[in-house]
This record gives C-alpha cells, sequence and structure tokens, in this order.
C-alpha cells in the first residue's frame, strides 16, 4: 500500500529535488506554482492521460517505463510546438494496495526523463483510485508547461501547397512491438530491445532546430500514427497532401502497415517550403522527405509503385474501436 | 454512449466558444495551447483531479454540478493566490457507454462557470475510460492558469506571529450536506437547498482583493477543511495558531465538527496583521477574524470558552481512511 498522501507528496518532491528558483520560484507544496517564462517568449500547455488499461498494462510495462512514456506524451507536444520545456505537473491515483516499490519506480522514471530535459515536476494533484481490487486502475494525467518566443511556436496549421513533407526518426517500431504483446499477452518483452516502444525519446532539440532556424512551416507529433497526423496537419492547414510509401523510414522488423498506422513513435512530422534546405540528421536524429503538400480538400495519398490510393486516417482513436472494451490498444492495423 | 474522440473534442471546442486570441492565441486543436500573459506577470498553475466514486457520485451529483464542482477546485486554488485565472485544461475519460446528454450537462456546468469567470477552455485530452461496466468511472483532471504580478502571488509561507487569521464566508455547509447524502444514499438532495455543496463560488474576487490591497500575508483555500488547512499554513509559515471555536463562522446546520473538518467549502483563511484594517465584507463576501498566529511549532490550538484543546488535522486525506474503500469521503468527523 502507498504511504498516506501527505508522504506521497513529500516523497515526489524528495525525489524531485528543488527547482531552479529564477524559473520556478514556488514549486510543489503551495496551492498553486508560480513559474517564470522569459519576458518576450509565450507559454505552452498541454496535458495528456496515461490511463492503465488503455495506454499501459502493468503486466507488459515496467513501472519506470510508464512514468518515462508519461512525461514522453507531454514532451513530445511541446517538442512539436518548436518549444522549450519548463515544468510538469503530474495528477496521480493509485490504488490502495499499490507496493510502494511500484511507485518508487514510476517515479524515477518520469523523474528520469525530466532530469535528462532539464525540467521540475513542480506540482500536481494525488488522489485514490476510485474501485476496490483489481478494478482500481493507476490513472495519470501530465500536464507540461514549455515556452516559444512570442508568435514563433510552429502550429498544425501553415503548411503551403507545394511544401515538402518531412518525418524524423524510423515510424513503426512501437507498434511492432505492441503487436507482439498482443499475440502473445504472457510474454514478456525485453525492453532493451524494443527502445522506442518502452522508452520513446522526445524530439525536443528537433523540435527546437527547425523552429529557431525557421525551417518549418507547420508541425506535429507522431503519437497516433502518420496517417492521422497527416490527416489532421491538412486538415488544420486546409490542404491536401501524398506520401510515397517506399520514402517513409521504417524501423526494422516493422511492416508498411505499422510504419503507416503505429501510434506512439513520437517523432515529428513537419512540412518546409520545397527550396529549403532540410539537413538529413539533426540532433543526431534522421529527417527524410517522404511526400509534398497540394491545394485541395484535407486529404492523402498514397504512392506505391504505380498505384496511388487513399490513406485514411488509421491511427487510434478512443471510443471507437471494440477491442478496447478489452483494455486492448489497437495494434495500428485498423485501416489495412 | 459518447460520440467518436473526435466528436467529443469537436463538441467541447464548439461550447467552449472562441477564445480571446490576444490572451489566448491558439487553444484547442493544435499540439499545444498557446497563452499570453501580462509581461511583468509571472504564471500560476495547478491540477485537480475529479474522480467518480472518490470527489463525486453520479447517483448524488448531477453533470452539471460535477462540471462546475470540477473547475471550481482548481479556480479555488487560483483564488488563494490572490491570481487572475486565464485558462483552463481538461484531461476527460469516459465510460463507452455514458449518454451524450451528461456530457452535455458536465460541459454546460463547467463552461457555465469558466464563462462567468472570464475564462476559456484552451485545451486538455480525452480517453476512454479503462474497465467495463460500472467498473469504468468517469474521470476528470482539470488543470487552470492563471497569473499574478511577479513576487506577489499570495503563499502559504508568509504568516508571522502576531498576525491576525481571517475566513471568509461560512464553513461546514458542504459537509453538512455530505453527511445527508452518506446518511441516506438513496435520497437526492436539492441543490438549491444546497448550493456550498452542489455549487460551491470559487473566492476569486476576495482573493486579488487581498493581494492588491497587500492585506494578506499567507492564504489558502478551505478545500480539505479547516483544521488541515490551517495546519499546512502553521508548517509552511513555521508558525503555531490558536483559534476560537466561538469566533468561526458556521453554516446555518453545520455543527462545530463540520466547521472544523468539513472539507470542500473553498473559502480562503488568510493572515494578515494585527494592526491591518480588513474590511468586515470583502466582494459580498463575509470576512471574519477567527484567532491568532503565534511563534512555535507547527500546532493549532483550539479556545472553546475556558478549554483549550490541539485542533489535529481532521479534513480528508486520502489513502488513509478505511471509508474510502466504499467509495465514501470522509464526513470531516474523523478527528472528532
Amino acid at each position: 500500500m502507498p504511504a498516506t498522501e501527505k508522504s506521497l507528496i513529500r516523497r515526489i518532491r524528495q525525489l524531485s529535488g528543488k527547482p531552479a528558483l529564477a524559473r520556478i520560484p514556488l514549486g510543489i507544496g503551495d496551492d498553486a506554482a508560480v513559474l517564470r517564462v522569459p519576458a518576450p517568449h509565450e507559454v505552452l500547455i498541454t496535458t495528456d492521460f496515461s490511463l492503465e488499461g488503455v495506454h499501459f498494462r502493468r503486466e507488459w510495462h515496467s513501472p519506470e517505463s510508464i512514468g518515462h512514456r508519461c512525461l514522453t506524451r507531454g514532451l513530445s507536444d511541446i517538442a512539436a510546438m518548436g518549444g522549450q520545456p519548463l515544468a510538469a505537473f503530474l495528477s496521480l491515483a493509485l490504488p490502495a494496495k499499490l507496493p510502494q516499490r511500484w511507485v518508487d519506480g514510476f517515479l524515477r522514471g518520469l523523474l528520469g526523463l525530466a532530469h535528462q530535459q532539464g525540467i521540475t515536476l513542480a506540482g500536481g494533484d494525488t488522489a485514490q483510485s476510485p474501485g476496490a481490487g483489481s478494478n482500481a486502475k493507476i490513472l495519470a494525467d501530465i500536464v507540461v508547461v514549455g515556452s516559444a518566443p512570442r508568435g514563433k511556436a510552429l502550429r498544425r496549421a501553415g503548411a503551403k501547397p507545394g511544401d515538402s513533407i518531412y518525418v524524423t526518426g524510423e515510424l513503426g517500431a512501437s507498434a511492432f512491438a505492441l503487436e507482439a504483446l498482443l499475440a502473445q499477452p504472457k510474454k514478456k518483452l525485453d525492453p532493451k530491445m524494443h527502445p522506442a516502444h518502452f522508452y520513446p525519446q522526445p524530439r525536443l532539440a528537433v523540435g527546437r532546430y527547425l523552429r529557431e532556424r525557421g525551417i518549418a512551416t507547420s508541425m506535429i507529433d507522431v503519437s497516433d500514427g502518420l496517417s492521422t497526423e497527416l490527416h489532421h496537419l491538412c486538415e488544420q492547414s486546409r490542404v491536401s497532401a501524398y506520401v510515397a510509401a517506399e520514402l517513409i523510414p521504417r524501423a526494422h522488423d516493422a511492416t508498411l502497415e505499422h510504419a503507416l498506422h503505429g501510434g506512439e513513435d513520437y517523432e515529428l512530422l513537419f512540412t518546409a517550403p520545397a527550396n529549403r534546405k532540410v539537413p538529413r540528421s539533426i540532433a543526431g536524429v534522421a529527417v527524410t522527405r517522404i511526400g509534398k503538400i497540394r491545394s485541395g480538400p484535407a486529404r492523402v495519398s498514397l504512392l506505391e509503385g504505380l498505384r496511388r490510393r487513399e490513406l485514411r486516417p488509421g491511427g487510434w482513436e478512443h471510443f471507437n474501436d471494440p477491442r478496447r472494451s478489452s483494455g486492448k490498444r489497437s495494434s495500428g492495423r485498423r485501416s489495412a
């Protein structure tokens, strides 16, 4: 059983370390935290759930991996704005009988990534999860606050006809691992063999580079799958897109379907003017041109050799998948 | 069953209305929201869970009341800093079979209060709740972002020996209603007869007044009960306190125990120098002097006639109450 709420907060505070007072004059322990954002900057804010049985399973994911993935979800959103993360806030509800070592592992995973990215856990909320026994689930909501110079944050809107479409890293590795887990739910996967699934890295340095150099015209992170995110980008930019299947950088073992529809890769998808030189690698991460933006309604076409087909959003959507009722997550093959 | 995730987000966006672009250049619909805080201001951030079976029950509370209470929790924290709220973010997980009219009622309650306080719902996250059937719970996490002039936010630390202790409004009404609900779980209470429980008002105008006039030396909101909050204030200020039972403003019907230990009143508890004139009413809300700060270890004494006893924190604490496992909330009598 976890400690009382007060001692849980004390533990979080202890593990979080002292915030940098110049940026966070007041962290955990008051009614609200106080943050200072550099004067010509705007504040970026994003919130993301990590719910047991929806976003992770205790049988599959170690507490460290769950904590890491929880924070990655928020940091990746800040990366997709080209932002600088500043602080995180964690609302955490725990079952009464959860072992303290689980909580410590979760915090280690989350705070390890926070430390690596130079941000502070500055506040949040704690509660006991509703329900009894195995019906009581671990419920986390992460808030990440960042900043970007006024008017410079990279939005989903902004892609122009003629722009090239790029993606960072490789796609499909997380979906491949998830499919393996779903196929043999009792078998554990070695996190070291599947880092993209268990310890995904938010592409903060790449996002900032693209914003600082004024390279990208629009950007989004690939959390729900390339097909879904590219549709979002087209909708917001009021353009259409086409991508070439052979250009999409696929992770080892991943199929084209994994790369097209698999979620949780946390790579960045962005557009840049056709004549803009874009490095092949930024901050050690590969950058690959995969397609082009056109005028027209928000639709995505996939070119495969001589064939061309419409690529519908095939990524994960809550409330819409019968498999979800069993606590499974789409394996990224829904529209295959 | 609620609409798909995409249409739920569309619905929230639609009901939220357009944000004021000068303050919120980018609201719902991108990777992160973009907020502008006035230049000499600091950013205030707070997060608060509202979990079915922990913070509310669907049998007792209408969706409108649950939405209103959800946002009050966050706004009250900003009030306790003397801050100006700016925007809210909502992470909302819903059971697959929840009727759409419940969702609409919840949003009406939440957005009605947001509108009243001049803030915008600027983002968040949606998911399907884990679990099946009645084990799938409504899970909300509200984030409220506000601001205060640099260095001026009112903290829990700051009370000095000799300061007077004040509280706004009346205490115990919410605990009284909760006790009535617990005593007869099948019986509905009329929300109009118990507004403090069903539609508590965050004391934003009072908090701002106290900050602007430089009256308060420390402040906290009474969300977990007077005894608990006064202890927090003493701990953070490194002082002790005594309060006179007869001075504590009690709501009609509320007992002294309700007023001392009952949570969810969302009144403000603050300290001010003894020689500082404090109005008896601020923004239409009564302000009552209830005690004094002393030097010494963080302890609270209660004076009742000629008797004096130690007042231990008796408010709500998660993980620590056997009654919680049945989804009940402490009735505020734990340390009676």
